[in-house]
């Protein structure tokens, strides 16, 4: 069995690293010889819309997936002779932020009351509709952050429409949420659905900073995000590791975004869960049987971003699993990850405090 | 930071493996370009005694371990560009069993008593010496059983001696002991050496079928264990994972053999321990700090051998961590390990009973 992933950073890494103990072996596609992934899977050298290397690809594996969403789909639908999972349906779906919030209030999973922007004009629609602050986004092509403003005056407008415009935008209602929880679930070619734990994620100027899991949210909420998630998988068919994000407001949630794939939000799985989202989707796309969601650990994930922590010292720590994934450092890059696992709730405590002494005020 | 391994079996995959979270390439020397290893880690095609293909993966790598002890040594030697860990030096003890015996005894670590044989009169000599039963031996090349018989009376010695003869042999005194444990150790450049619990062994025709770990020994074995570790390492000034195997007699331990290398009774430390045997000897050679060796919860590993077993039904087991090595299936070859870990002392006894019923009564 061998597995094609389009796209070579840390999520292709550790979806090739999560099936090597499956016997399977991954090709990779990306432009970069010594991408992330290039540490445990072989890399097809190409664009992510070269039709040759595509082919190339498609040749030597008996399943493809994509660790992105922003994959260009016109080559992929080019490739008949392969299955590709998830399909291209919810990737172009959840390409464009459009699409994506149409596909939630379709299936009457709540979500913030959006808006399609065009023109200055629309924005200032926009305002009036929802009041400020609002936010504003890009419809395609951002992530971690990128491609999106709040507006939070009338004088804004201007000065963010000069940023953004140019492409087709969206403005969203802007929602005072109690705190963000992810639900990762996995499902297999024969329709069954594995559900993780929620994860509760902390973010900072976009970008998800931390997760703790699993969270001990109410009944009502754990229950209310497995039916949305439920609805989403069926409605597209859908086969591998899906990510909801939710906003946890007045009792109940509401739908910010969905990834067609495995998630940061998810990381914690990989020491927290008996089966982690990188290898539970190589198991769904590969038609194996999938490995069990429950959580074994408390865990908190840390992403490292920009700089590299003290690396020496941080492999010290007896309860902290550490994740470099090979990059070159650069401004709100994520270079790795480390998770924390609870021993003991007061050792827990204890090492989340030496651990933050010792990465600095920046986490 | 890059790493070469001579030999691209599934103990080079599980140590590529296991170096990708630390940001970790690895190149392996092996003949096979499909060998296990290629699952995680790029391949050299070439034999471990050829000095071209030896060389291209020096210049490639920042340091070079190998993952079996019968590597020829002398092409090796002409690899003064790279350190190599563990030293030639002990990799050339380890590979003939009189000097590995002598080794031993020079360090007062009690091991069973033997006899060069180089004839068949020198094999008369050994029964008269030892009685019957007796142990004989290759003194190289000897794996997972192979190159060894038991003479159980005076009519065997001949038929034993045309069976292994014409290299030079050893003769060893039989050991009615109660139970075989090993010793997995890893020592790091600076002399720090951290010590897995021991594991206990159950062999079946000199091959590994069993190992369960930790094993709870008494205060005085787990010491003796450590301390002959710790006279082996520091003798040979040793970097990385050793393990040792011995016999548990009369309330003590007698040395059976040593392997300079990760080994297949350290595979439960994967989930077993805080940090793998196999991250362990990757940190030590890379210069790394070593991680802990606790165990986290209680294991048995059983290994998989001739045959496949019914995959799909293992995959479901909740408890038992699959790893298949990618190899074809053949008479007397591991083609894996399941991992059972111990949820709670009634599931861990309800699943060994599970699962030896699907695997059937070969194990």
């Amino acid at each position: 069995m061998k597995i094609g992933i389009i796209g070579g950073g840390q999520l292709a890494q550790m979806l090739a690293w999560s099936a090597v103990p499956l016997g399977i072996k991954t090709l990779v596609l990306d432009p970069n010889p010594d991408c992330p992934a290039s540490l445990a899977a072989e890399i097809i050298v190409g664009d992510y819309d070269d039709l040759n290397a595509l082919q190339a690809l498609a040749k030597r594996v008996d399943v493809i997936t994509y660790e992105f969403e922003n994959v260009p789909t016109a080559a992929l639908k080019q490739i008949k002779s392969k299955k590709i999972f998830p399909s291209l349906e919810i990737l172009e779906v959840a390409q464009e932020r459009l699409a994506e919030k149409q596909c939630f209030v379709d299936l009457k999973i709540p979500t913030t009351e959006f808006y399609a922007v065009n023109s200055e004009e629309d924005l200032i629609q926009a305002a009036k509709k929802f009041g400020y602050p609002f936010v504003v986004k890009t419809r395609r092509m951002g992530y971690d952050g990128k491609g999106q403003a709040i507006i939070r005056a009338e004088n804004e407008v201007k000065v963010v429409f000069q940023q953004l415009g140019g492409q087709p935008l969206m403005a969203e209602n802007w929602v005072e949420f109690q705190m963000e929880v992810s639900q990762i679930a996995v499902r297999d070619q024969a329709g069954k659905i594995y559900y993780y734990p929620l994860t509760l994620n902390v973010h900072r100027d976009g970008i998800l900073r931390q997760s703790h899991a699993p969270y001990d949210s109410s009944l009502k909420i754990a229950q209310l995000a497995v039916n949305y998630t439920k609805k989403l998988m069926e409605k597209f068919n859908y086969v591998g590791v899906m990510a909801i994000e939710f906003f946890v407001h007045q009792g109940g949630l509401i739908a910010n975004e969905m990834a067609p794939r495995v998630h940061n939000s998810g990381h914690w799985t990989i020491e927290g869960a008996v089966t982690s989202q990188f290898q539970n989707h190589m198991r769904a796309i590969a038609g194996l049987p999938l490995g069990c969601t429950d959580d074994i650990q408390q865990t908190v994930m840390i992403n490292l971003i920009g700089n590299h922590p003290p690396i020496n010292e941080l492999m010290q720590f007896p309860d902290v699993y550490c994740h470099f994934y090979g990059k070159t450092p650069a401004k709100g890059r994520k270079l790795g990850h480390l998770t924390l696992v609870k021993a003991s709730p007061a050792i827990f405590k204890k090492t989340v405090k030496e651990l933050f002494e010792l990465l600095g005020e920046d986490y």
